[in-house]
């Protein structure tokens, strides 16, 4: 770990993961009351009864309190999208599921909290690390389920693999994307439906 | 026509249409220095030298005037979109150059004077009739060419006509419609083209 970066706190022992845990609860909360871009490290550290200074001993800004609470959340997200393609064996039946899975998943998550939803814009928007990361898992889950389905001789092999895997990502996109998501579903929540017989039309032997 | 909902204005005559024509014109340099959203309709008659009340004459409201420049702008659009498709026969070649023109015509749109593209965003947000015309016109395009490829047998005739136009308008959504495409361009300007691409192997008969 590059000690530069790392939070300028007391250690990193369990003391301190459960204060940067409860840190993380109580912004959650305040965030999703208050939004997360007009609140400041002072508001917050004054809703949790904590002084600014002792807040920044633990994150060293509230970008980094809301990464926190970004990749929390999509550890979560990634987790029912794995779920989902649990047991399902066949390469076009597992399309479908992660479609279903992952669209179903990001939507939930504007659904349920519009103010809580202000971090996950923020992070498109700056491409903080945390997404960068779970797009690039997101994709590695979409090319394995290419490469199974090449195996089993039901997927085409002549389209090169990463153009097939970046085509079917872009196609996603629109509505995993935070920023494209809010503006993809007022006219058809059938859309993934469609699109993903679309992309197994594509893929067609 | 509904009179109701006509301009109050003092006929259609010529003279109409020239003083409609300058105030659109005015409104038009104006908006793209202060922008749409900002704009009351009382700025805009000032800048023009106007009453309030004289281009009350003309347009009943500021979105008439945003319509009327945004039809102009759609109009513009879609001659370019059929000027890129003249003499193109082969349906695949076809589907390319509608891929290209109309997602390049678009994004010239929006990078050409983004204080004007705030038109085109309400315009899309609020579902004005000219956004809604258009879209149905370009829909149609897309589905004609779908039948000239199939009666050709240069496309497969399993799916469904409708499912197949909707699944491919869905797919070019993001790089044309004003919510959506300034967050659809960040990462592949190719996004288009592979795009195309997919369609096209999903249309492989």
């Amino acid at each position: 770990m590059n000690t530069a970066t790392a939070p300028a706190g007391p250690g990193r022992g369990p003391a301190t993961h459960d204060i940067r845990n409860q840190i993380v609860v109580a912004a959650t909360e305040h965030f999703s009351h208050y939004g997360y871009e007009k609140t400041t490290v002072s508001d917050l550290a004054k809703a949790i009864g904590f002084s600014k200074a002792y807040v920044y001993k633990f994150f060293e800004s509230k970008q980094a309190i809301g990464e926190a609470i970004c990749s929390n959340c999509l550890a979560q997200l990634e987790q029912e999208i794995g779920q989902a393609l649990e047991g399902v064996e066949q390469p076009a039946e597992r399309m479908r599921k992660l479609f279903k899975a992952s669209t179903e998943a990001h939507q939930r998550l504007l659904s349920q909290d519009r103010k809580l939803y202000e971090i996950a814009q923020s992070a498109a928007a700056e491409h903080w690390p945390s997404v960068l990361a779970y797009e690039d898992r997101l994709r590695a889950l979409l090319q394995h389920l290419l490469l199974q389905g090449r195996d089993s001789g039901d997927f085409e092999r002549k389209t090169p693999l990463d153009e097939a895997t970046d085509a079917i990502y872009l196609v996603l996109r629109p509505y995993l994307n935070p920023l494209l998501l809010p503006h993809s579903l007022d006219h058809n929540d059938q859309a993934p439906t469609l699109l993903c017989s679309l992309v197994l039309r594509s893929l067609s032997p």
